[in-house]
């Protein structure tokens, strides 16, 4: 078996080999680009510097205590890389890493911080120059990604970089509401983010699920609301300080009005409704919404938004407020009087009062507010930062009135999209009729991990390698846009954020051993490797009609499915540069013929583990399926290599077979089906 | 290809596997039993409980925040093996797993906890029952163990258990002091030790190379002695209380007078040579010992144990006490006329004078005092336990004296052997020549994990799943003692151990492809999946030639290894049943083919995946070998089936093969040899 076919045979994948394998093909190591994002400019220059237990590293100019740590922290990573530790230069000795810096940066990082660096390597040294430490945070990530191998040993390309970011706001937003997750899984997000060069975590505290932040002044808010799942304000400043030495803003989000059950349940007072209240287990919009008609209610969320003030420093505060959909307001009589009395027409206009009132208490605090479209309505003073779930037009509107604003839409983590989908979302597309002005309003992006089918144990597949792909869009300049080369890279930088400690590949393995209930799980794998989750739409209203909840476990097949596994683009990739000339490929077509047989191969093992395993038996129809693609497969190679037609009916026959293993079953679906119905099609 | 020989191809495991596929070969599900430790007394019953959505759990009389906590924690874990939600019982209603509990046993967990429980299972429910929390700790993993599957579903087996273990004193000790292990890496150890049912997590808080415990009196201990890798206070109380609900004690140790560098950085009035000190960055036997002259060195001592009494309730406190070489006492003139001067002959009667001065103050804070070997000095009073690393005719001659103590001689987790040699060592061997009185005075043992070359990466598979061999060896009836069976159900307990987020399994997936630099690393699984780490003389003798040191880091094939892989027991056991009847088992004849044919297939892509990376270069021979193995093997087998006599010389010349592999490359060994050489002198 040749490398390519083992490796389509396993579902592995053909490109995520580090630089190395590929530079020692040639006489003299070569440059391969896997930086991720891609930088500004880049220049290639000739030679290498080889890293050797003599490497060194040094700063000049200034450093401070966060500096020194994310040097550390590099040369940690570097040291596990190589195999050695990297040392400190002696004091005035020459360093092979001068890391000069200008200053800090600001003391609360904000939209302004300088991110930019300039990282030059010679067969003499590399030299990183930023103005901040945050811009050296990014160029220590650029560093360890042009590290390259051969037999020899490790080395650094020469390379010129000029380096700064597209756009200033670059984010992450994760649901920590719908289901907990613990601070291990945050802080690893954190180094997986910093390694992308994304800088704002988006922390979604509250929703009607949960309400995750312990606040002393309201202890009922988690006693209450959170089943004992919530972080500290310890462990929030912690997040906080981790962050920052991460080059991470930490933007804190407690949505409001609506979103608000867990809130309430300790806190009925609070509510439009008449309670009594219980911690919300379902998921989709409800009616609980905090009462704006009270002066209690700002009384309460003075004092709340105080405290919070004291925990996190950014300059924004996220107060949600999205998707009120205003029962319990119409259903209040006195609410309903508030309105009449204070000519209020309309629910959005009730929310654009509560706003109001809400932006006099940030304002106390010298926070600036940063909400979910809902939140775009009259008065809103522009600094306000709407962020948009809505989508690109909803963003430029604000953008034409003067708001400054973040996509979101189309950045959905949840909708299980491939990772190319996000690729092509563009917070200021090329062809938008924005003035300069009005683009420059539009800060950004943020990738969005909302909760309903994360946990703890799954959540970095499903936001890792595809947010590295979001991370380049948001950071790398627009022309920036090779499909095939993004994937050719994504499986590289997965292998770095492996080595951060993120399980978001070896998940896998470890869910289908349980599923399975044994260590023999490679016709499992056979299978998986070419399944992925459904859709977010159709996985929902699946469990909208099972009656999921966020108690219900995530343990099943489709958990177990990293989204956009590499046999998507992989096999895509394949089947069309075989079809380019299916004469004249005889590796793909021996690549090809390798695959489908070992679809074929693994069925019976599959079909004795999943009829044996009770979470598996409901998928167990794909087993059978492996067998007819793989036949498909077999068949259409074979008419297409030789040329020769295949019978009448073959073709009709095969698109019905294709069309059936579209279904979803047991909320899975194949990533193969349009490259083996190009296959089929092109039989003559 | 069949099952077995896929699975021996693969270097999988024919015995891991969940009782689930086994039960469903018969029309009437069956009782597999895969316990581990196994059981005082079981008797099997007829029929199932099954586990449904219905499926209640409920206690009746007692029942306290422990023991609740407790029935929580197992059915999260039921919940997440099943796919469902466990529900407590409704107020009054019958429930499908009733526990009832006398009380909550001590208030402090000690020797005399009672930790007996029974279980009984009928088709019409569940009945767990125990004096304490403690004891239902251990049935509930009993009962979590118990869980069977078929094609139908989750169910029961009828049983009737009788439990009680064999010794009180099940431990397992850590060195946190060569290598810190964060907080995370500790709570997932007791997870995994709760599940085998020890009971005594021992905690190495201090050596030469780091002192890891926060103290506020003296808090240059850490701030000098740990290069900031230390637990906090409330860390320390965090995992003494996660411990408490596991059913384990902590015993904390704080090893003196000898191994003591990392306290004299700090604090170098303490110490018996001249200064200054640094952290001791090497491994083995150092000079730094405490003065024993000074009254201000248990000045020091005094306050330091009464600060760490105040943190670890319990009834024990460990004072090392170990390989204390005297250098510093013989070399320095005030401590020889100290000694002059109270008569002490020498320096083990200068440490029996410390122990008796360090015991005084033990008491004071209500400790009893336990040490390794070199404790055991006259004076010292019975009920001081000897923790003995010498062996078990130390740990006699102790009891004789009427000394308590535990077995750690043999269970060296860091030595690299295989369970079997560690379920082989019993505290009280059958033909000891105590008398039951002195017997009893044998607590039970500790498996140990030495922190040389260990850290948090790796940590999990040098303990597991081999130390759940010497938990059942602690814990079971010596007569339990089949080694095959033992290892039918390790390979069934380390996947109920990975359940519990462990990566003793995965880890080497992930090590792989770092050291591959690649996702594609199906060839080297193939050379790994045969490969062990030689034992610790001969790491140790390397990496004392090679300046290797804590800083070093643990990234190399060797470290990517588990000990004791599946290959080792598996292939042996395979090897065994053929040559008992070459002709007559053509199955295992297929299995043996196939296994030595994939050896080398995967030959060429190792080549290349090998000579490429850095880290892997100097294992290269061994892809040749696996080659020269294959061939060997596919020989053997050839002549063996046939009947045939092979050539002269053949014999010889493979025997020679054999010995070449059988040397150590890059720290590996061929976990294969022995039985290659069975099949080798079979042949005529």
């Amino acid at each position: 078996m040749n490398g390519l076919a083992r490796l389509m045979a396993l579902g592995a994948i053909s490109t995520a080999i580090l630089p190395g394998a590929m530079a020692a093909q040639t006489a003299e190591p070569v440059f391969v680009n896997t930086l991720m994002p891609q930088p500004a400019q880049l220049t290639v220059g000739s030679g290498v510097l080889p890293i050797s237990p003599n490497f060194t590293v040094a700063t000049d100019k200034f450093h401070d205590q966060r500096l020194d740590d994310a040097i550390g922290w590099a040369m940690q990573r570097l040291k596990l890389q190589v195999g050695f530790v990297i040392q400190n230069a002696a004091p005035g000795a020459p360093a092979a890493l001068l890391v000069s810096v200008d200053g800090p940066g600001e003391a609360v990082q904000g939209l302004d911080e300088d991110e930019s660096y300039s990282l030059d390597i010679t067969p003499q040294g590399a030299h990183l120059h930023a103005a901040t430490d945050v811009g050296a945070i990014h160029g220590l990530e650029t560093f360890l990604q042009l590290v390259q191998s051969s037999g020899q040993g490790f080395f650094l390309p020469a390379v010129s970089i000029q380096d700064s970011p597209r756009f200033r706001w670059r984010g992450l937003m994760i649901d920590c509401s719908r289901h907990f997750e613990p601070v291990g899984v945050i802080e690893r997000t954190l180094d997986a983010m910093a390694a992308v060069k994304m800088n704002v975590f988006h922390w979604h505290l509250s929703d009607d699920q949960g309400f995750r932040i312990q606040s002393n002044i309201f202890p009922k808010l988690t006693e209450d609301g959170s089943d004992g799942l919530y972080y500290t304000q310890d462990q929030a400043r912690e997040v906080v300080a981790y962050a920052r030495g991460l080059g991470i803003r930490v933007v804190p989000e407690f949505d409001m009005p609506g979103h608000s059950t867990s809130w309430v349940v300790g806190y009925p007072d609070l509510a439009s409704g008449p309670g009594p209240f219980s911690i919300e287990r379902h998921f989709g919009v409800f009616d609980a919404v905090m009462d704006p008609t009270r002066d209690s209610t700002y009384q309460f969320l003075d004092k709340f938004i105080g405290e919070m003030a004291a925990i996190f420093p950014d300059e924004y505060m996220h107060i949600g407020g999205d998707e009120n959909n205003g029962v319990e307001w119409k259903n209040n009589p006195r609410i309903q009087a508030f309105m009449r009395a204070h000519d209020l027409k309309d629910t959005a206009a009730l929310q654009a009062y509560f706003n109001q009132r809400l932006l006099t208490i940030l304002q106390k605090y010298h926070k600036k507010m940063i909400g979910w479209d809902e939140i775009m309505t009259p008065g809103l003073p522009k600094d306000v930062v709407v962020q948009s779930w809505r989508g690109f037009d909803s963003l430029a509107a604000g953008a034409k009135q003067g708001y400054s604003g973040i996509l979101s839409a189309g950045y959905y983590l949840d909708h299980m999209v491939p990772a190319s989908e996000y690729y092509r979302v563009d917070p200021v597309p090329a062809n938008s009729n924005l003035t300069p002005e009005q683009a420059s309003r539009i800060l950004g992006g943020e990738a969005c991990m909302w909760g309903e089918y994360v946990d703890p144990q799954i959540i970095d597949s499903r936001i890792w390698p595809r947010a590295s792909a979001i991370a380049e869009r948001l950071w790398s300049p627009q022309s920036v846009d090779n499909v095939d080369d993004m994937y050719r890279r994504l499986w590289v930088e997965s292998l770095r954020i492996e080595a951060l400690g993120l399980t978001q590949i070896s998940q896998e393995a470890v869910s289908l051993r349980a599923l399975a209930g044994s260590q023999q799980i490679d016709a499992l794998q056979t299978l998986a490797s070419i399944l992925e989750p459904v859709d977010f739409d159709a996985r929902s209203s699946w469990s909208d009609a099972h009656g999921v909840t966020t108690l219900t476990p995530l343990d099943h097949l489709v958990d177990a499915l990293p989204p956009d596994p590499p046999s998507r683009h992989d096999f895509r990739e394949l089947v069309s540069t075989y079809l380019q000339d299916p004469i004249g490929h005889p590796e793909q077509q021996t690549a090809l013929i390798t695959l489908f047989r070992s679809w074929a191969a693994a069925q019976p093992d599959l079909t004795d583990v999943m009829a044996d395993a009770p979470l598996l038996g409901n998928a167990l129809p794909r087993a059978e399926q492996l067998t007819q693609l793989s036949a498909l497969g077999l068949e259409a190679v074979s008419y297409l290599s030789s040329g020769l037609p295949a019978p009448q009916g073959w073709k009709a026959q095969q698109l019905a077979v294709l069309d059936q293993a579209a279904q979803p079953i047991a909320l899975t679906q194949f990533t193969v089906i349009q490259p083996l119905r190009d296959l089929v099609n092109e039989v003559q």
